[in-house]
């Protein structure tokens, strides 16, 4: 193990990171190997019991070592990659991946909208609109923090009971024709807030992607506006991108 | 403006950053407007100073305010959205939104080959590689810190001086016939570490993106990989989701 460089303008626990990464990366560590203990690490850099919990917790955050209660740190497996670039949804996404995906709505109501929101579902001024937030799972776990806005005017009488386990896509498009084409979407990096951190049982300051979509049919018009929250310490999010 | 609220187990800093930013959201606030003093900020929602600020700098280094020495804090001009979804590299890309675009080349050496590389650039063992070491500008400005490497026996005699202050897609297409088809590539959120903050001269502990990119050729070769660490507080990364 190479060792950290107490003169370097790097800190610390930032070349401890590194070293560990290197180590999995050149296959030293192997997926669920065992990293050397926080008393090893601490011994053979020279270095403070603080400064390497948080180079661990920081790759733990990111997926790339796990926690077993009393039995260690250890190297977690590479993290499946999910596909960005179509318009299938997660449901469809993961599932094509082997995962199953479950979704459990947290609360849909007619909001005031705020300008906005109104802007971007709406060619004139709205002053309603309908908000889902969903948490989807994959096997069980909370994967994705969701909050949906949609044009009451274009699913009337859309209702919970509706959207409740089912593809959000497709009951747009069984019940009320909105069919989508293609979406623009932003991605931004965050840091969990305390809400988002409880709900993936993360701890310490664990960072997300913040997925803001807008999904068009094929004349162009808006059919619904998704913020989306997401871990990134389960899968990669990549993309494919062609001429 | 909305009062923060005291009882509410997400941190003061955050709930004073969402005020900011619904008030730009809904245009009580506009580009270039100045927001409220600090010594205000603190009065009216009887806060202290530090937490005024903290909410003040996150959004400054997220782009949405941004200082004037002497003057104060100011709303920013919506960033624009950079195009995610296609082939083309920064250069061309940031050109068509009539931008102008340079290149400094911070290091090209030959070096000795991680595991990790060598098994993405070549089929085969691999003991060297060729890195080169990529600052971006965007009207003079740092913008992205890119680090590629390349198969030395793909692109024989490649020399510094051929790819200073050009498309690296150009040279390899024109010197070494190697023609970008497809590529992929892995988004994921970074804090940025003190050699890149001070590239993109940002204080505190700003986030950024990585992309890490494999590019094909037509008989799914790999041509090149490139890891890239890019500021947030000038533009969006949009891309369009298709069927």
């Amino acid at each position: 193990m190479r060792r950290v460089n107490k003169d370097s303008p790097i800190p610390i626990y930032a070349q401890l990171q590194e070293i560990i990464t290197e180590m999995i990366d050149n296959e030293e560590l192997q997926a669920h190997d065992p990293i050397p203990t926080e008393h090893e690490l601490c011994k053979v850099h020279e270095i403070s019991r603080m400064t390497v919990r948080a180079a661990i917790t920081t790759l733990v955050n990111e997926g790339v070592l796990y926690r077993k209660q009393g039995k260690g740190t250890f190297v977690a497996e590479r993290k499946p990659k999910y596909q960005l670039s179509g318009l299938k949804g997660l449901t469809e996404g993961m599932e094509e991946l082997g995962y199953r995906v479950d979704t459990k709505t947290l609360s849909f109501q007619h909001i005031s909208c705020s300008k906005k929101i109104a802007s971007i579902i709406s060619k004139e001024k709205l002053e309603e609109a309908i908000q889902i937030k969903r948490l989807r799972f994959v096997n069980d776990e909370p994967y994705a923090i969701e909050t949906v806005w949609l044009h009451p005017n274009k699913c009337p009488n859309l209702t919970e009971e509706m959207v409740k386990q089912k593809s959000l896509y497709e009951v747009l498009r069984k019940e009320f024709r909105l069919i989508p084409h293609y979406s623009k979407q932003t991605v931004e990096p965050i840091r969990l807030n305390e809400f988002e951190k409880e709900i993936f049982n993360l701890a310490d300051e664990p960072l997300g992607l913040l997925f803001n979509r807008t999904t068009f049919n094929v004349d162009d018009e808006v059919i619904e506006y998704t913020e989306s929250v997401y871990r990134i310490d389960k899968h990669k999010f990549e993309m494919t991108l062609k001429k």
